[in-house]
């Protein structure tokens, strides 16, 4: 397939270079900013563009990789071209992409990708949506030629994925943070809490959360928790997180029990 | 080493059998419950006891692996023996022990243990504290023979490391619960992101959580945060819990900037 890539940022460069190392040709990488739209190109050998006045219509499809709140400008101004346009975003319904671009759908990826950080595209759940069933299958193609986890999702299907995304990797990274910079005062190394907090996520592979769940608020042990507020007096805010997310495993435990 | 186990939790269970497998011989496993006793004495090919009276003195070590509010009094009546008795707690201070026995230290495993999951013992950090210099040795060399990462912590540090686990394991833990929760709802396969959840935890093996954040409050996406917001207006724990959270992650990546 001919693809043209619209942005530069964490999503366009994994997904650009997985497509690329698929055998598609990469035609064009826009970015408004020409530094960035030309590092990217030259990984996956596109020409780069700065202009949307540059675009080559020669392409089979638009990936659009932007900010959420400028995807419909973008599908305005690539409307023109009536070829298959695709959004990336988690948060965003099709419908803003095919009340403008009929011929269009979404290519959404579930992972959390860092410029910096490679991953075995393999494994990326690719949740996919078209305006029509042969557009759905067309993309469900494209999907598998990067991707063996390739899975059917509608607008509000996807909308409780990307909230749910938020609960499953965006918090546990800000609260394995909390626990660096607890550490870090008492002059102890984080490297001391990798395994387990790689152990916490492996043990929820093969296993539901709720089955594994240990620590103190699923022991009911309040001394512990009690210490533990305690320890945490001089930060508002974390002792509310503490108070907060110990109630919800104590009430998971106690429905738990409830329900054998 | 001869080696008495005292308890039959996940603790006891995973260390027993550690020890038993890098050579050490477990005496016997006590246990309240003769049948949890009986079931992880069988596997370690242990004498299984549930009265203290019962207690094999010919024994080198005591490892007390009972709940933190029970290890005194386990401790008021191992003291009579006179041997090397630890604890494996990350709450309690070597004190409570060190009072009643001064033969005594601490044998912290930094992991999260259960029962129905093998864990790799080598990779385990093992935190040790011993009363005094010979004991801390006695334990580190102990410690070396069933893993690699072998750690002298003292007691205010292992409770800033206890409290520090709560952040990186159990609560994520109850995140994915949260996730799995919301996705089932809507018929949504928990298997859709669990590698999401497994690529986040793999991320800070090799960098700082704070450098790979990403999600709607690292983009300070007010927008999508505003419509999780709205799509958790039923679920005020939930509600309450996202916006801390990502007002931590707005204040850490706005201290983020201002340092570079």
């Amino acid at each position: 397939m001919r693809i043209t890539i619209i942005g530069s940022g964490n999503v366009a460069t994994h997904l650009a270079a997985a497509l690329k190392n698929a055998g598609h040709r990469i035609v064009q990488v826009y970015s408004r900013d020409m530094q960035n739209a030309a590092l990217l190109a030259y990984h996956v050998k596109a020409e780069a563009i700065d202009g949307l006045q540059d675009i080559d219509p020669e392409t089979d499809l638009f990936l659009i990789a932007v900010k959420d709140d400028a995807i419909m400008s973008m599908a305005q101004s690539l409307a023109q071209y009536q070829k298959l346009t695709v959004h990336t975003s988690g948060a965003t319904a099709l419908s803003v992409l095919s009340s403008i671009i009929p011929n269009s759908g979404v290519f959404y990826l579930l992972q959390t990708l860092s410029k910096n950080k490679e991953v075995d595209f393999l494994n990326v759940p690719l949740c996919i949506e078209g305006a029509n069933e042969q557009i759905t299958c067309e993309l469900e193609q494209l999907a598998h030629t990067i991707s063996n986890k390739v899975y059917r999702i509608d607008s509000a299907q996807r909308k409780i994925l990307h909230l749910a995304a938020v609960f499953a990797c965006n918090f546990p990274n800000y609260l394995y943070e909390v626990s660096r910079q607890l550490l870090a005062r008492q002059n102890i190394d984080f490297e001391l809490i990798r395994p387990l907090i790689l152990e916490t996520a492996q043990k929820v592979q093969g296993n539901l959360p709720l089955d594994v769940q240990t620590g103190p608020a699923a022991r009911n042990d309040q001394n512990t928790m009690d210490m533990h507020l305690q320890m945490l007096q001089d930060e508002p805010g974390l002792k509310m997180i503490y108070e907060l997310l110990s109630q919800g495993i104590i009430k998971n435990a106690k429905g738990d029990i409830e329900r054998k």
